[in-house]
This record gives C-alpha cells, structure tokens and sequence, in this order.
C-alpha cells in the first residue's frame, strides 16, 4: 500500500438549495457521530420505538407499521411497491414526471401489469382523470407522486384517494419531497402504503426512508400467495424486527438511525404546522425575488411546490456556468432539470433547514451576480428588495 | 405535539464485543458528522472514486465494478443474487449456518431453482462435497460463506473456486464478518460475485455493503434476457452511477459514504496484513484466557474465526443473566446464538476497532466476575494471566 497516498476525507461546506440533499442540523450531525451501539441493545430497541412514535406523528397516522427502511427514498418505493404487488396484478402508474416513471419501472419488474396515466411534466392529475382508468383497468394499485421533485408540482390527493378506494383499489402515495415540508395527512386522506426519504424537508442525511402501511394495506400483504421478491424489503419479516419481536432480520443503520431521530425531533419541536408555514413563506419570498429578476416558474400557479422551486432558465444563459459559478463562488449548491427538463429549468430547494429567509436573500444576491455576468437584464438589486419587501409585509 | 414528549438522543458507550456493530474509531464518527455535500458535488465524486479505490484493496482485485450498495450487508446479498439469478437459472447454496439458510430463501426468492447442500453448524465445507453438488446439478451459480457469523467457522475458498469454475459455475461469497479481518483474494482466489458489510472489520457503522463483481461475473450479467428484478440493486443502473457517466440513479448515503471513506482509509494506514495479524494475535489471547476459564469453541480448531469466537456456555451457567451483566455493570455487549445455536454459545467479536489487548483483558476480567457469580469454577485471574502470559511469549 505503501506507493498508494491514502486519501483524507475533508468535505468543504455547501448551502444545500437543490432537489436534496438539503441542509442538515448541527444537531443532527452531531447524532451522526454519537458513539455506536448494538442493533439489539436496549437502548437502541428505545430509539426504534420513539422514531416508530415520531414518525406517525410527522406522518399524521395511527399505523402500527410505520418505520424507517434501511435503504434511501428509492428503497422505499420498491418496498412499497413489491410488498403490495404479486406477479401478475393490475397496477395503474400515473406518470408526471421522472419518479412517476420510476415507480413504473418498479412495479413490472415485481411482475405487475402496469398500465400508465400520463401528464406533460410539470402538470398534475385531475380526479377525472384517474376515475377513467382505475375505471377501466381495475387495478389492485394506483401509484401516485405528491410532490415531483423532477418538475416542482404538487398532487392533489384527498380526491383521489376517494376516487381510488371505491373503485377498490389501493393507493401508493411517495412523498418523498413532500413530507414534513408540506402537508402528509396519511390517515385524514386515506393513503395504503406511503414512502418518503430522509434527506428532503426532514434535513438528516440520505440513507434511510420512512414508510407507513395502513390496516388495509397490511391486509393485502397478508393475503398474498408469493413471498414478497425482495428478502431484504420483505415487510412481514421487517416488521417483526421493528415490531415486538425483535426478531432479527438485518442490522439496522444505527448512527443513521441516530440522525433521523434527531431530525425527526426537531421537526416536532417546531411544530408541523409552523414547519408548513415556514416552508410556504419562505417560498413566496423567493418567488419574489425571482420574478423580479425575471424568472418564470416551470409549473402552474397554485400547484408549486413551497419547497422545490421549478424555474425556467432564462433565452440566453448557460445552466451549467451559472451553476458551476454558484458552486465555486458562493458554495451554494442548486439543481439541474431532469429527463426532458434538463437544460430547460433550475430546481431551487428550500426543504427543511435550507428553507430560511436567510438562504433565500443569499441566493438572490448571489444569482443576481451569476446571471448578470451572463448578460441578464435587471433592475440592480431587484431580487433581495422584492423579497425583503414581501418579508415586512408578510412579518 | 404539546402533549407528547419529545424524546432526545442520549446513546450510551459501549465496548462491541458482539458480532457486528464493532467499535467506531473517533475518525470515522467525526467523518459521520463532516457537513453533508450533494451527491452530485464534484467533491463527492471524489469520494465515491476514492473509495471504489480502498474498496479494490480491501478486497485485492481489480474489478472496476466495485462499489458500495447503499444498503447493509443483506442488502449486499441480495444485490449478488439477483443481479447473477435470473428466473429459472440453477444455483447450489451451501448451507452451514444462519446466513448460508438466508442466501437460499434470497435466491428462491428471485427464482432460482435452490439446491441446497448442508454442512452441520459450525463446520465447513470440503472440496469433495461441492464436487459432487456442482456435477450432478450443474448450477450458474454457487453461493458460499467465507465467514459464518451465526456459527464462527471459516470456510477455505481457494479449491472450491478452481472446481466451481472447471464445472462452468459462478462463485458468490459472503465476506460480511471476514472483509478487513482476515484474508480475503477476491482476484487470486478467482471469486465472481462478493459482498460485504461495512459494520464488522472495518469498523464503520451498519448502512453499507461493499460489492465487487468480476468479468465473469458481468459477462452474465451482461448476458441476461430479463430486467433485474430489483431496480434499487440493479447493477447495470447503479454501475452507470458510479462510473464515468455519473447517470442519476437514487441519491447515495452521503455521510455514511464519508464514513467508510475513512474507516478504509484507517485500514490501509494500518495495512492489511498488519490488520489481520492484529485480529489473530489478540483472538489467540483471548482463546487462552478463555480456556484458562474453562471455556471451549463450538468450531474445530484450524477452522475458527479470528474476528469471531464462538465458545460454549458452561454448563449451569446462565446466557441471558451473564449478557444482561455485561452489559449492565461493564458496558459490554457480546452476541447470544443464533438458529440452532440460541443458548448454547456465546459469539465474543474481535472486530476491527475492538480487537485490542485492551479489549481481550478487560472482557476477560468482566467475564470472571460474571462467571463467578454463576458459581463457575476456576482459579481467580486465570484468564487475565493466560492472556497476558500469550501476549508476553508473542510479543
């Protein structure tokens, strides 16, 4: 080894206002590197339960099981999606956006006859909409996104989820982006099997992904005639590990486990609702800021999200300059589109601890400076005024 | 929320003496806790190539598909399997402990025709018996443990490589417990498809799984009519996310990427073949004061774990009564059985971090006293002084 320089970890320290990661807590940092104990200590079986117990509160539902799977928000999906689906079940995928398709993708390689719904990106599903096919299809599945990080909208659900039910189905909601950014009412809305990721509004590191199954949904687990695909995602073993038992199965992410717990707590210490309100102000801020520099959003006014600002790149300048230019001059990092969005919009996060009004004055001064050295046109200092501005009337 | 307490995070510090998690070093937990970066930040490309580079010296092969799944160990197993097994394709699984009996339901699970060939708990294969399994079935696929963690037997791989590959077989290797500990040639033992975990002899906590895949290994995948039934472990998505391309696939676990960063840059520091005779000097220390207790191993000798010893309960003493103790009034955790072996062994873990003379003397210490109080029989200090009667002649 001795011809090998072993590297040195030396991470330099971003604002982190893409599509996630965001930015996360000194705090919860600082449970990250809390000394480690066994997966089958007392202790840690303490944290499994109060985070079971903070979950359902973020979450806003009663379900026994409700956990955080050992894998990131992707793990979620499939888990949701192989727990629920048998080889040859009916599932309807509505696709809007690049985790729509993903979810599609999924759901037939767990051996579903998928049918998809589309929408042009950046547009949502009217309930007539998923009337017509779940109508039509019949389907055991109806998979669904709340809130597409890869275009910036925000599903509707309460509606659909009506709709979804008396036709007999089930419904798979992610909310990766969504939850504790923005409303998640799992039980008030009647959502089945429901995933989200850590590193979105919740600002604790990727790396694990809370689900929750409701009574129906675990009774369609346990009407299954396969084993679930997936050994490791298999939630009648999972649960028995999270569950009473304590039967194991694998060994859990203990410091990760750590972290979500701390950021699972502060969240509840400021309140979701307060956290809601934060998140939608913090918005409208930038929204400001943006249209006074002017900058369009990629999606319809009243289905934006507060915490993922889809905006379209101005005729004439460079998305990759003016984003490598925010990396190297300011450390703030902010994301590229996806799929077909790519080069035609900027994806602006303000999720959980990047959503501040501090965050948000910052990235105006900044991005005035990178547009204008590409040739932009604006009133000088336009942004952080109409957001100052709309911070005292809206104080 | 105001009703509910909102629990903090307090962990305790204990001494890992059981079968996985091992102690942390300070260095990795401070690396858990470095400010979280994007995952597409030129700075964590960085990371994710260096460590594919100390992953590929760790393991001793040049495999460019070597990387971490961003999930644990079994995780780690079940992207082998399935990524190899396709829908039908045979696949022999050798079964001598709990972790051997895993790998079969995985590979059903994903389809394989399973044939089973088993070996009593704790012993381990000979060359002869996988002959006669591999020529009368005539698998793709041959799944094998290098180090059982259920039973602590070592399994030797280098001639059933070379009779797998003559019978035109792929050879999977579980190497979650030996990884880092003891010698594992990836390339000179000609191993096709190995997985690993990040929390045993590397010293970093639970939530990755090192994998390395050979060429012969990628041709089938390669070679496959159907998608991988998992779109989390397919390899063909996840290689193009930490290859060159950089394609987007899930979002990885930052900080604990940044951990096993550092843990392998540790164990590179240290050098391997130092590492593994540390993990044999003190598991030969322990084992004298062991014996010098009255204790004895469940394994053979020549064929026992130097990272995991797995010793008889004394008769008349208490399993549980004797953990809890440990744990209680010294901070320590060692490993109950698993399966068959459940109160009839302890597994006592000298992994990574904690394989130290400080580690052997002090468990050996704690043990008289616990033992004692069970009214077992030796002379008082008789495990202290034989490890450190060892440790004197094997300075």
């Amino acid at each position: 080894m001795a011809d090998t320089a072993i590297p040195q970890l030396n991470p330099p320290r971003r604002i982190l206002m893409g599509p996630g990661p965001s930015d996360t807590h000194p705090r919860v940092l600082a449970a990250l590197g809390a000394p480690t104990v066994g997966h089958l200590d007392p202790y840690f079986l303490q944290v499994m339960n109060e985070t079971q117990s903070m979950l359902r509160q973020v979450f806003r539902t009663q379900n026994p099981l409700t956990l955080a799977v050992s894998g990131t928000g992707s793990a979620g999906m499939e888990t949701c999606v192989v727990n629920l689906i048998e080889p040859g079940d009916k599932m309807v995928v509505c696709v809007n956006g690049v985790f729509g398709g993903r979810m599609a993708d999924v759901a037939a390689r767990a051996g579903a006859h998928v049918t998809t719904t589309e929408q042009l990106f950046g547009e949502v599903f009217s309930p007539e909409q998923i009337s017509d096919v779940v109508h039509r299809v019949k389907p055991k599945v109806v998979g669904i996104v709340h809130a597409e990080t890869s275009t910036g909208a925000l599903q509707p659900l309460p509606e659909i989820s009506k709709i979804v039910h008396e036709a007999g189905a089930l419904l798979l909601v992610d909310t990766v982006t969504s939850l504790g950014g923005t409303a998640v009412e799992v039980d008030a809305w009647g959502l089945d099997a429901v995933y989200s990721g850590t590193q979105k509004c919740l600002s604790c590191p990727p790396g694990l992904a809370p689900v929750t199954f409701s009574p129906r949904a675990i009774a369609a687990i346990e009407a299954r005639k396969t084993k679930v695909a997936s050994w490791y995602l298999d939630m009648t073993l999972v649960r028995n590990y999270w569950g009473q038992d304590r039967a194991y199965h694998h060994t859990a992410p203990i410091n990760m486990n750590y972290a979500l717990h701390q950021a699972l707590a502060i969240a509840l210490e400021e309140g979701l609702e307060a956290r809601f309100a934060r998140h939608l102000r913090n918005h409208l801020a930038l929204k400001a800021g943006l249209a006074a520099l002017g900058l369009s959003y990629a999606v319809k006014e009243g289905q934006q999200l507060p915490m993922l600002n889809a905006v379209l790149i101005p005729a004439g300048v460079d998305d990759l300059k003016v984003r490598q230019q925010l990396l190297r001059d300011f450390g703030i990092e902010i994301g590229g589109g996806l799929g077909p969005m790519k080069g035609k919009t900027w994806r602006i996060g303000l999720m959980g601890e990047t959503s501040s009004p501090r965050n948000v004055l910052l990235l105006l001064a900044a991005l005035e400076r990178c547009l204008g050295d590409q040739g932009a046109k604006f009133a000088a200092g336009a942004g952080v005024a109409a957001a100052n501005e709309f911070y005292r009337q809206n104080a």
